[in-house]
């Protein structure tokens, strides 16, 4: 199986900075910004600069890198350096405290803060274990890639959702990893991509870096999908997740229910392509995952400008569930869990073989 | 049955002219603009000051009208001015080729045209004509709005797709016909609009003329519906059709079809609300009727600016077609057609008893 090269790095570590894409510069602009403090990084994930879990994570791990050096240069003692930088540390997941990646990778820079016990030691290895934490990303979307490349039918045309790309992650991509990986062994694979109102995460964002890696895709708005469903044009859908319960219920963007409701329909797979870390088994069922209202001018205004009148009242819930009996498929790192997912999820996790 | 006291009305003929709401101007502006020669209403059609079939249909009838007075000062012999009347007629129905509705209005006036032996007479019967297929089209909303609210539970949530409202038809609508005289009949009901993407009618028209009338209504993206509908916020769903198939298969605004999908999927009912007229029992099935595809520029820039990058393809059909057997009936002004549809649509044409 052929890995695709793709050209889009979200977020680098570079000797001693961390390059990133500016991500609210889409769709005029695709350029990069050195983040070379902490502060700055801090603004960088409130101001979604950067964004996607799996990318805010190695962010928030990066930043307390940048902390570490900074601190490095006030002449602390030992003591109160590591006591400032762990304060730096909490600080840092304050810019975005629902993000679960960024907690945990920040948490993952305290034990090394921890662990050593020389200055120099400790910057070392935050370098070395943040470059981990962004290299272990890629290398797991690109499995998740490999396992979800088998399951695409030849010369398919496949729709997506919201972005679940590279651009999201560390490089690569979980629904666009598969869909990387399927192109990179058959060209003749193509992508369908919900426009995916109100953020149009699909419009601005996987339109960009499928068309920056050269995969063909065709912008469809989010009401559209059942026309081309029934007209044949779509064979798989695939799609990302923000946190997959233990019997496969999985949260995503509004909209993606949606979407599997038609894939039913019309008898289409319909996948789900997340790491393991996405899965969260202490909560049996989609019930249990709460759903962010989100700020209301997202449905309201669109390129600074109102789309409705005044008075009008506006409900906008982030991400709806879709239940495990609208999914084939739950691709990860580790390889396919199907139904009944409470055992085959289980099986992943090695618990039984 | 209590009727609902409307403030819309989009177009309106006025002793000598025509008074129409300019929904160019939409949401930002309720504006009135009088249209008095037979050219300003060629160019309304056109640029869309109005829209929506019946609406167009009845001005088309007035701009016969404001020709035949317009000619009439021109001592024209009385052949040359029939001859030249005709030609004008012809000419208005060029500016929107395909709506149905314009071309069966204006031959209704070339009728009259015809029957007439002087201009006085031509121009009277005219503007009569023309007004009674203006009220004729409020009175056939009215009826089905009558209907339509029968089927309505107590207290119901209505979702509704694109804009079937009054300001797409001489007055009162056909799906928010039945809304308003549900709405007059019984106050807690409410309505949720589908933005209805790429055109936003839903945002731009239907919360507008919603809100003028004191409905109250919630805005939500297209993808969202499936995620209220499970969390049984939707009691039923009313939409508008453009052409209805004998077999009941309905085209209507690209989306409708998605929606009718979640509702089966929720068993939630769907209903469609039109006039006899919208029924062209010359085609057996929807897979007859042609769709059209539209610009891209409708799915690729909203308010001025792009929402994607170049280099995406963009497909952008303009009306999908949802088959009968997700339809639970379709409302129109001699009542309520359903399954078998072949027989109940021949049946309120009077076919058979």
């Amino acid at each position: 199986m052929k890995k695709f090269e793709s050209k889009i790095r979200p977020i680098e570590w570079v000797d001693t900075y961390c390059r990133m894409v500016d991500q609210t510069k889409f769709p005029e602009k695709y350029e990069y910004v050195d983040i070379k403090t902490g502060q700055q990084m801090f603004d960088a994930i409130k101001t979604m600069i950067v964004r996607g879990a799996p990318a805010i994570g190695i962010a928030g791990a990066q930043g307390v890198t940048l902390y570490a050096q900074e601190l490095s240069k006030n002449n602390l003692s030992f003591e109160e350096y590591k006591k400032q930088l762990i304060e730096r540390a909490d600080y840092l997941v304050s810019s975005r405290p629902t993000a679960v990646n960024l907690y945990w990778a920040v948490e993952k820079q305290k034990e090394i803060i921890n662990k050593y016990s020389t200055i120099d030691e400790i910057i070392t290895n935050l370098r070395i274990n943040g470059k981990e934490i962004e290299l272990e990303d890629i290398a797991i979307n690109e499995k998740i890639g490999e396992y979800g490349a088998m399951v695409v039918p030849k010369s398919a045309t496949i729709l997506t959702h919201c972005n679940a790309g590279a651009l999201a992650t560390g490089g690569y991509g979980t629904a666009l990893g598969v869909v990387r990986s399927a192109y990179a062994n058959d060209p003749t694979i193509q992508v369908f991509a919900d426009e995916t109102r109100p953020r149009q995460q699909g419009a601005r964002i996987t339109t960009l870096e499928l068309v920056m890696d050269g995969i063909p895709v065709t912008l469809i708005t989010d009401g559209m999908c059942s026309y081309f469903m029934k007209k044949g044009m779509i064979d798989m859908v695939v799609v990302g997740a923000d946190r997959i319960a233990a019997n496969g219920d999985a949260a995503n963007k509004i909209g993606t229910y949606t979407v599997a409701i038609a894939a039913k329909y019309h008898n289409i797979p319909f996948y789900v392509a997340a790491p393991l870390s996405t899965i969260d088994r202490s909560i049996n069922s989609g019930d249990e995952i709460v759903i962010e209202e989100r700020s209301h001018e997202e449905v309201t205004v669109i390129n600074g400008k109102r789309i409705c009148p005044e008075g009008v009242n506006v409900i906008n819930p982030g991400f709806d569930v879709t239940p495990h009996e609208l999914i084939t498929g739950i691709i990860t790192e580790k390889g396919i869990a199907r139904p009944d997912y409470k055992s085959s999820i289980e099986a992943l996790f090695g618990d039984k073989v």
